[in-house]
């Protein structure tokens, strides 16, 4: 599984549109993947979220293997059944997880060892494991165990995280060949720190290895935006036309933008969900903070463009007064109208570019957004 | 509007089976009404509550004079419109919230004066404020203020303020009267605290001043079950037989199929959706806690005959999952599942009642809780 189409490539930008066939579905590009790292996309429902237009959530290894643990998981054969979800799942390796989260994580060639943040206890995570355990979720798509770096990093430990990630990509897909019937699709995933260099490096590297698609990682960790379009913009190219570029954890609907001209094609991001519990809402003429006294009265709706449940339905005021009050109704509502935005942003963005028209879109987007 | 028809009358109990037509639409009863404190009942939508049945929710004045405040809620021509939910709508007087809840409360011939619990501004909530509070939420049935007492009260403190209710009822009625248009129904309610004698004379002098509907105020506030079965089975049958009978704030299942029985119609209670959030779920064969060890694997619904969302799609061992990592749809899966069995048993109940079986009904009931 995991084939790939590319039925559009834009004739001002980088822009494309494709189809990816995954296991439990197909996956219309570019698309914005709703993060669920506890088996549940926070507040919402599996319903709430194909309302949305979402077709593919991501599930957080790290946090799942933990809790409830794959032998839970596993004798509802995967995610999906597990939490009610029939639509494509892509997991994340849990490296990065290890290394946000984890106590007393030690590195070496073998993996990461670490205690877990939530009982203490400690555990191995090799690239072999975390397969074994993304194959055990059953996901549709699954990422290479990669080493993730602080920033800023030098130069010196950037080109080591680079060689040790290329190192541990062999041996995922070694094993995902050896030891997985091969029904869900594996990611290589390109490291190289903030150097353009060592990006292409790493992007040359991970494509001799041969995967169903490509991942970018190690964006958004706290360099200047600049500097992350840099790196993306010198890397997307480097990577083969015909797979799916996914660049890992962005961002803002800006970035998305950004990062499809350039010739990107998944994202995910813990923006529209968590921001939705701050209260921050994303709308077409930019973010509002719904605690704002100037919506205590405010009869319209979020974004009176927007066809999310949360803007058929309610006001400003009566979000702003369900959030100040701190009923559980205000992140679940916020939140369905953030992942709708996100998801609808891809799907416009697709339109325009099936149409050609995605400079012009873009222009758009930002007129209104500055609104 | 509140017009009541009673259907049936059990054979061999008393239990009753009615219709009551409210402005928003009719209520069959024997009914058991979600409570809504702050506009929402907390964790669910509209939907939600529509698809467990939920006749009719229970909004607090209190809370909602508070915050968002009248001026807010009647500029969306009250609360139906501005929480989306086009059923009808019982709210309380305020009474009991100022006596639990707020700073500093005095109480006077001419009402409560208290500061808020919120921002500490003052207030005065007197009889006629509270009706006026309430027809600007634009409920379909409104409550006198009656005065609430701790638990256990002195005979002379359950004296005087059965006869200030009595004042204050006098004064609600004529508020009623003459400031709104009455096409909301305004409910007696009934106090005496735990002396019999003082409960019969509460029910004969609010019942003389007539009333559309009639609650039993005072019950479950600390004392043993088999008092409040006591106090209730002395007063219920002092009512008039022909307005729908009103137990505020109780119960358990047990405690409904009990008052029920006595000839009770209505019932109001934050137990399904506050146990939810606590983990406690009630199903026919008894309650459990979803925390428990003993469901980490237990691939069943909570209850297998259950036809809720929750039982229909979710596992014990998911939510239980969703609960440990306290994910917010953890209160959801759990509120939506209790308030359907809470909304079903009344619905149960009233079957029962219509084709003469309440006496085997119980016997079943009782048989399966204690299985």
């Amino acid at each position: 599984m995991g084939i790939f189409e590319l039925h559009k490539t834009d004739n001002n930008t980088s822009a494309r549109a494709g189809l990816l066939t995954a296991a439990h579905g197909k996956i219309e590009t570019p698309v914005f993947m709703p993060v669920g790292t506890q088996a549940t996309v926070k507040a919402l429902s599996p319903e709430e979220l194909e309302e949305a237009g979402a077709q593919i959530i991501l599930g957080n290894t790290y946090h799942l293997y933990l809790r409830p643990g794959c032998d839970i998981i596993g004798q509802f054969d995967g995610l999906h059944r597990f939490m009610h979800w029939d639509r494509p799942i892509l997991t994340d390796s849990g490296g990065f997880q290890v290394f946000s989260l984890a106590k007393l994580r030690t590195l070496t060639e073998e993996g990461y060892a670490f205690q877990s943040h939530i009982d203490g206890s400690r555990h191995l995570l090799t690239p072999e494991k975390s397969i074994e355990v993304q194959d055990c979720l059953d996901s549709d798509i699954i990422m290479c165990l990669d080493q993730c770096l602080e920033h800023p990093a030098t130069r010196e430990q950037a080109e080591a995280a680079l060689a040790l990630t290329t190192r541990w990509a062999w041996r995922c897909k070694a094993h995902w060949q050896e030891r997985t019937d091969c029904r869900n699709s594996l990611f290589g995933i390109v490291q190289g720190g903030m150097f353009t260099d060592l990006r292409a490096r790493s992007a040359r590297e991970i494509s001799e290895i041969g995967f169903p698609g490509y991942a970018i990682g190690g964006l958004s960790v706290g360099e200047p935006k600049a500097l992350m379009m840099e790196m993306a913009a010198h890397t997307l190219p480097l990577l083969p036309e015909n797979k799916p570029r996914y660049i890992m954890g962005v961002g803002t609907p800006e970035d998305l933008v950004e990062l499809v001209a350039l010739g990107a094609d998944m994202f995910d991001c813990v923006m529209p969900t968590r921001n939705a519990r701050n209260g921050q809402l994303f709308t077409q003429r930019g973010n509002i903070n719904i605690s704002n006294a100037r919506f205590r009265e405010d009869k319209l709706p979020p974004d009176p463009n927007c066809q999310c449940y949360t803007c058929r339905h309610y006001s400003l005021a009566y979000l702003r007064h369900l959030y100040m009050a701190r009923e559980i109704l205000a992140y679940r509502l916020n939140t369905i109208h953030n992942i709708h935005y996100y998801v609808n942003l891809a799907k416009e963005m697709r339109a325009a570019i099936v149409e050609n028209r995605f400079d012009l879109f873009k222009k758009a987007f930002y007129a209104k957004r500055q609104d």
